[in-house]
């Protein structure tokens, strides 16, 4: 099976290289079918007329399966180049249709979290979907600004979307273990349906929705509560699910609590497609060291060959992962001296 | 001079109780001149039609200063007490043109942060400055659902809006001692101007305004960056500012960080108003058992008083409430078994 893989700008290439070593030892050593297509997809190639929106968007629309590195250049700010990088990744979510990003917060093994009362692996492991085809950012491709003394940007949540990413998030929570405290199964709607109708209206769907699933308790939070319960007692939580914008700004807040976004990986999931993309950016000021730290492009992948029905192998990535990092296999934000290369090459030896 | 105060509901009294009394021993003591002037107000009274939002504004309009107690009452749900009791407080802000919500974010003596590399007092000592009169908010006026298919809120930024609050943020920048890392004095715009237009105005005008104070520094970053940025190195940051939505949710995450809701104080600014009062909200599950924090309230009491000009008495309250938890006591929230009223002498007796 093709997947379509994007190498992105800065450490993108360097990451992914990793990524791709990983599946090719699977293919050999396993008979893993995946066959990893390389485009040279970034901030630098949009900005050299290279590539344009249209030309991925058709490219893209041939796969089942997408995993992109990430992708920015600020030398490029000037040009645009950045700005079309930006697009291209907000593009594929809204244009694929890709509306649900799921993005675990999981305290992987050897990994410190800033937190005093959590130490342990998986003391803290939750996942957030963040609603990713509407909600204020769909104002992206809209926005108004009115002689240069007024902006408006909206906030839009619909029926459909609100029902689809709810459900999305309801059969997520069946499939998990629970929260890591008591291994109670729960979905909480974040929102701020005390002071917006649109947040009202999405927390009305949401419980419509839940009531479809009696096994899972559906809970209810406010946004700024959220963020004070993913800092005082995430042990509490299984999954959360809440609007775009609220999910870019909580996602990030979650993979703080773990480590910072090293360790934040990701996947845009339509209903017949899926993107999968570390959380962290291009990081151009360590690009081409061979010091990048690749286990969020690595869990990417892992969690692309899970939902692609190859939940086997994603084991084995994740065993030989954390095997190495637990071995002492560090790069320098994880305060060891590994490269990238050295980093990966301990994985494929634990394969 | 008259000082309208405004009790609550749950908890409020009771913490409202310690915050005049304190101002009554500064009268007493040193003649501190301020006349509490108390009004029965909050989600009971307003659903029992004692009061109603015009008649509050208009007695409001009459002071220079509000000290206000949390409101709402989870009993009320039904009958609209605690929606009422949510429009009083943002009413007072918008109709007052309360425009800078003032949120400091500040590890307290004796207090303990959940962050392992945050131990001493003031090692986190920064402040939000909330826009409070614009932002997605302003659509709790507004806001549309249709068909019960679609909800639409709008973030409205205005040049007036952001001019004012970034001069604001600047001021206080001159005023306070810099971050506790290296006392550097800056101010951060936190926006989404990468995604969304009216974020982007938020930031040239914060730009524009900017140039006018050479002796500060002027950061930007995203909101999603920011979240991480105040678990990760909270101890760079100064002055943070803000759009409204993002301010709430990222004031509550910064008192988290600083021991939760019970420590966070603030004051609702505009050109010739303010209003204090805590973070937190009426915790009608303890009222009336004389056990709340009153912490959050007796410092919004002290930043109104510094506010007033009365900055000599407010260093008074903070001295013997730091006084009085070092000496170690704490209420059950902070781990001890003080009373709301033995936690309140023991502050009255260092005075
Ligand atoms: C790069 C940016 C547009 C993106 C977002 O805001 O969604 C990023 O922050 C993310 O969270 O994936
Ligand atoms: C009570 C609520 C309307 C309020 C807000 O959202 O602003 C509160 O959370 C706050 O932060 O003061």
């Amino acid at each position: 099976m093709d997947v379509m893989v994007l190498n992105g700008d800065g450490i993108g290439p360097e990451i992914m290289n990793a990524a791709i070593k990983i599946i090719n030892k699977l293919h050999e050593n396993f008979g893993l079918n995946i066959n990893p297509v390389e485009y040279d997809i970034g901030a630098v190639t949009l900005d050299n007329g290279k590539w344009d929106l249209d030309h991925i968007l058709d490219e893209a629309r041939k796969y089942k399966a997408i995993l992109k590195a990430p992708m920015g250049d600020p030398k490029l700010r000037n040009t645009g180049g950045t700005e079309k990088a930006l697009d291209v990744i907000l593009s594929l979510r809204f244009n694929l249709d890709l509306y649900a990003n799921v993005r675990p917060v999981r305290l992987l093994p050897g990994v410190e979290s800033p937190l005093k009362s959590y130490n342990n692996p998986d003391s803290i492991n939750y996942t957030i979907i963040r609603e990713n085809s509407e909600g204020l950012y769909s104002s992206h491709f809209g926005g108004l600004v009115l002689r240069d003394e007024l902006a408006i940007d909206n906030q839009t949540i619909t029926r459909k979307g609100t029902e689809r990413i709810s459900r999305f998030a309801f059969e997520l929570a069946k499939k998990t273990k629970g929260s890591p405290k008591d291994g109670k199964k729960s979905v909480v709607c974040v929102d701020k349906s005390n002071v917006l109708r649109s947040f009202a209206f999405f927390r009305k769907i949401f419980s419509e929705v839940s009531s479809r699933y009696d096994e899972i308790v559906a809970k209810y939070m406010y946004a700024d509560a959220m963020a004070q319960h993913m800092i005082i007692r995430p042990d509490e939580l299984n999954v959360i699910v809440t609007e775009n914008m609220f999910g870019d700004v909580l996602s990030d807040l979650g993979a703080a609590t773990v480590g910072g976004l090293g360790f934040a990986y990701s996947g845009n999931i339509s209903d017949n497609m899926g993107m999968f993309e570390p959380v962290h950016g291009s990081a151009p000021d360590i690009a081409g060291r061979n010091i990048a730290n690749p286990t969020a492009m690595i869990m990417s992948t892992s969690m692309m060959l899970d939902w692609l029905g190859f939940g086997k192998f994603s084991k084995i990535i994740e065993d030989s992962l954390f095997n190495a990092i637990r071995s002492g296999v560090r790069t320098p934000d994880m305060g060891g001296n590994a490269t990238t290369s050295y980093f990966t090459e301990s994985i494929l030896k634990n394969m």
